[in-house]
């Protein structure tokens, strides 16, 4: 029997396991592996299809997800979720929608102490519930963390520096969190305002739309800049009624996150809102799928409607999204309210 | 001896004079004849030169200021300001240093009861007082109201959708100023917060050569929305600190300017710091001047230090700006800095 090497004690190394090969689980993976927090880590990426650990083998990329970016030496990719149970912080980094099932199908690995993360933007389908509600509920634990804002994949994969929210459910958690993810290039901001946080994830891809929208229609830089502005006025209001609070908004997970999503034509959220502005068909986008702004826009306009918000902007995106109203019939609207104070 | 016509009694019908010919001076003069919240109105364009008022007479435009913009019937240019004495609003639409003085020049023709708008962007170089305070002891009165926010002349003279802001000394004046200008495509939002609609409109500056920095050194779209979320909390530290209230620096005269001048190529601070960010001297732009925001944030980063505030962007900058320290060394240590919280 050989003796136990270092390196074989697991335990003592801090393992961090993200959930999800796509860009931003991978992008996660490499920065975490460069993260300074920890004196020693292990980061696994667990890919759901066997194909893309053969791929990342062969080539040390994943080019399905981020073409032509070379992974850090040291990273480990697999397809086999049992691989994760020794992990201190479990990454969720799939897809809003399917937040919930791959919660549930990699449960039995996943340690009580662990450190689980939402990694995604947007609310349950029809219920509008927050992620971290849907997978606390799944895993049957209360203290879920999330992380968002303002980062592209291949930005943050390529150290590109950038700064995001990691919100959980009391500071010390956020904090340990935070401090163990950040790194040379990657920076993140603790919090614990989990409804603020999602919420300005999910509402930014609305406002998103209506940026398109504005520049599709032509109508200037100015009108982009006011409706940024004054979308985050009324993002704000429902935030605050869901029990979030305001200061949220205004910082990287709300208006940072708007604005690279608002200003970016790397965004699809902005890229619909385009094709809407100059008159396209609401519903043929390229996947023949709404975009994530188009569902959150419904959800939160009748929100709105129930708690007896004011959201001119969203009702407004809503309306055009379901084809109730001109794109310029929409900005008249807007233009033409009383004048009041910000 | 003639009876008096209506058109004659000009006491009865309500006067904008704009002093000041330039870009943003003859889009707010098309505006203001649009504008819905008057029954009855005329508006004046005051020149400097003669020149232009031949120009006008002649062409129907502007070209210096708006090449190729046809101003709206009506419209009167002048170059005699005798001309504005029966004004009962008068917006400075000249560059913020040349305020004072032309408010002195004015000053024997303009009424005491008529309504003095401030339109130019900045602080007092050296001093770094608030524009409203300087033309304010210039004109002997209190109640110099400002306005500010994302318009680009050239959008407002072209009737785009445009949001600003409006701060007056009390709400009453703010919304009656507000009401009279905004029109169709021009809102004017109303605010009381003249400190913080003055500081966002100088520090924006500030933070659009940070995003032009970011651009020119290539770091990516992720930094630039990360460093203007995290310049708009800076900001609004300095805002309380000298009076004013966070509220307004996330509103359209803050965020909504920054959006605007830290996205779009048409602005001169974010094109100073992209020549910086690519390694350019640093006092080398076109005119041989420092554009307003490297003015701005030498003001700013010195008033931080006497109020013991946290600005280490707008520090950065300004270090950068003297040549103090290189791009990639400023942003290596703003992401060094320790993790905390939003």
């Amino acid at each position: 029997m050989r003796m136990e090497s270092p390196s074989d004690r697991l335990l003592d190394v801090h393992c961090v396991a993200v959930i999800g090969a796509g860009a931003f689980g991978t992008a996660l993976a490499t920065v975490a592996l460069q993260a300074g927090g920890l004196a020693s880590r292990r980061v696994l990426l667990l890919a759901r299809r066997e194909s893309l650990v053969e791929d990342f083998k062969a080539t040390g990329r994943n080019d399905e997800a981020l073409p032509g970016i070379s992974l850090p030496e040291g990273l480990v990719m697999t397809a086999d979720p049992a691989d994760i149970e020794h992990a201190g912080t479990v990454l969720l980094a799939v897809p809003s929608q399917a937040q919930s099932e791959v919660a549930r199908a990699v449960l039995p690995s996943i340690g009580r102490s662990a450190d689980v993360v939402v990694c995604a933007k947007g609310l349950e389908r029809e219920s509008g519930r927050l992620l971290t509600d849907v997978v606390g509920e799944t895993l049957g634990r209360q203290d879920i963390a999330v992380l968002s804002g303002p980062g592209f994949a291949a930005d943050i994969a390529r150290g590109l520096p950038t700064a995001m929210t990691l919100a959980a459910a009391d500071m010390d958690q956020a904090h340990r969190i935070a401090i163990r993810l950040s790194g040379p290039s990657f920076r993140l901001y603790a919090a614990e305002d989990r409804i603020g946080v999602q919420l300005g994830g999910a509402l930014k891809n609305v406002l998103a739309i209506a940026c398109g929208l504005i520049e599709g229609a032509g109508l200037g830089e100015s009108a982009r800049a006011a409706m940024i502005s004054r979308g985050l006025a009324e993002m704000s209001r429902l935030v605050t009624a869901r029990g979030g609070t305001a200061d949220t908004v205004r910082g990287l997970s709300g208006l940072g996150d708007l604005v690279l999503t608002g200003t970016s034509h790397q965004s699809r959220n902005l890229r619909y809102g385009i094709a809407l502005g100059r008159g396209g068909a609401a519903r043929n986008t390229a996947s023949g799928e709404l975009v994530e702004g188009a569902l959150a826009a419904a959800i939160a306009a009748r929100d709105a409607e129930a708690r007896g918000i004011d959201m001119p902007i969203t009702k407004a995106i809503a309306a055009v999204i379901d084809g109730r109203v001109s794109v310029h019939a929409a900005v008249e609207a807007l233009m033409s309210r009383p004048i009041t104070q910000e």
